[in-house]
């Protein structure tokens, strides 16, 4: 069976741009399996790129080709790149949009795209989720070897990842690092930043918790409850209700917890 | 071939949890063919999610699969459910989204999810997408039968549906029942209820019509209409224009029919 | 294999309409293979259907069939066609949806859709999309030949297109056709317009530029930049930034061009 292709940008489905690379991919490898992630990223917000990417591409069949097209830098000298990393495959821009999935999966092999063989015949600047990523990937569907895209990159551009910070014994300090269409606001405190400890304290913005909860259902309808969410990452929710609205919760948002 | 799925949920696409069941699903059963209904359910709104089902689901071939993750009582007592009603098979939490489906289409089995083998390993607190709806499908999908899903339910849980009311002789009332996205106000209000009785006069909110027509058409453009939907509800439109916006329509919005 | 089918509406994905298309297509062709270009063409707005599926149908493979409802004027007199045109095949209603795909891609064959083969049993008066559009591109699919659609048509309906004006010597005046989802701005001034003439004053609304540049970083982030975009048409965009927003940009804004 032919490997399954994803695709992940900011385009909206407003213009044309997504149907497009669609139609290319297809018009390249007809039988080509393609499966549209979230065309909804922000606007050129690589980060929210980068952590969408992340939480889902791990979920996919090994060898699973993910194009993912968030590209502010479009046209200039960042690079175009095929990467091989854990069990999956990516075409993307080299702009740090692999920063958080590559620090859970090793990175096998980076090659920037230079084979017309990656490519349409003539190549836009605006536009190279069309000229380039789409016919890379569908390339790489037929078969041919990322080894063949270009040259080997020997470290890939990366974010600057905002990490948890442990500022004195028994504290923590992170943020909110995404708003989720249900207004939860996810942190980027894990699980394993508590260990077998319990806390006693958590301070989100102006508001405060006493413990950590199982599920939204533990608390009652309308309040705000804290708990690790699916991806074990501290979350700020209100059951059968929007924390964003509720409690003016956004990105960077200061989180601490006290053990 | 393989039978179909399809996807109705309430996440949006913003974040990564649609493209996480669609992982899922494709990684237990990689020749999955997985349709999205929509994920644009209103966040944790089971009554709008029942409707959406009612209408769509009916059109797809029989032994169709339908995923449907509205779930705002996740991690709570509330079920996972797998359901034989009619010629389809649904899988979802027992919390009344199948009230309208079900009033047309015969329930012919109900099972609670208990099985391992219709699960992941590690089940969270807050996203039986992934964890339970999205391996349950997949299961069925393999051809395991839905009698090994868990022990037999006999009552599913049910909504409350606001009913028509004859209230005098030749008056009936409903109400609104959901405002679509061109702002036309659909109601409770069915082309049965009529009969073979001509209306005389129907009040929606402020606003009165004194006959039903037959398409949008037949009023001047920015002009308010009367006619009976494409599922043969009562409904209130503009012609050109957006009823909603310029009558002042809502779920809920009263209305009455004479004859 | 089996044609590409793909769909271009103005349903939006909140209501069942497009989903029930879908279902509609799947149960009369169970192995049809649809693709979604956009549910969210603005509601009613057949310029901007005309404008995407000029934009997007091309790149599809020669043969897809693609399915085309933005229908204000569903229910009245205006015909349901299917249109051979280029390498592709139309389902659409015969409002002038197909004025910019044809301008480009000449048509060999139009009919009128008045075959029940075409059509599901019964016809409502307001979503034509599921029982006339969807049933006939499954009859396609099928292999059902064009010309048993109906009776042959000589000539389509045609959108009025606001053509660019050649006003003196030495300038062009255009307007802007469409905004984009990032904001950028794309005018109806294309690059065979310019010839081999460099502008030397762009006038866009209230905005003056003395050149064309080549992609969005030619300018510091949160400039202004005109440039010719993916399609070869005159475009109008803030460097990580959003034209529309900042300088106020809209459909029917007015562009001269002075060489």
């Amino acid at each position: 069976m032919a490997p399954l292709i994803t695709l992940t940008t900011d385009f909206g489905t407003r213009d044309a741009y997504a149907a497009v690379m669609k139609g290319v991919i297809l018009n390249f490898c007809p039988d080509a399996r393609v499966v549209e992630l979230t065309h909804d990223i922000p606007p050129q917000d690589v980060f929210e790129g980068a952590l969408f990417l992340a939480e889902a591409a791990p979920y996919f069949p090994p060898g699973t080709i993910h194009c993912v097209v968030v590209d502010p830098g479009v046209g200039t000298a960042r690079l175009p790149i095929v990467v091989s990393a854990g069990d999956h495959i990516f075409a993307c821009p080299d702009n740090g949009v692999l920063t958080l999935y590559t620090r859970q999966h090793p990175i096998h092999e980076a090659r920037m795209i230079t084979n017309p063989r990656f490519m349409r015949g003539s190549i836009s600047a605006t536009f190279h989720g069309r000229d380039i990523f789409a016919p890379a990937v569908a390339a790489l569907t037929r078969g041919v070897p990322i080894q063949d895209a270009g040259e080997r990159l020997t470290a890939l551009t990366m974010l600057e990842i905002p990490e948890v910070r442990k500022s004195e014994e028994g504290l923590i300090e992170g943020i909110v690092m995404h708003v989720d269409h249900f207004g939860n606001a996810i942190t980027n405190i894990n699980r394993v930043h508590f260990g077998d400890r319990t806390a006693t304290e958590i301070r989100i913005g102006l508001h405060r918790f006493s413990s950590v909860h199982e599920t939204y259902g533990d608390v009652e309808p309308g309040h705000a409850v804290v708990l690790f969410g699916s991806s074990d990452y501290l979350e700020i929710a209100v059951h059968r209700g929007n924390a964003r609205k509720q409690l003016g919760l956004a990105r960077g948002t200061r989180v601490e917890v006290r053990f």
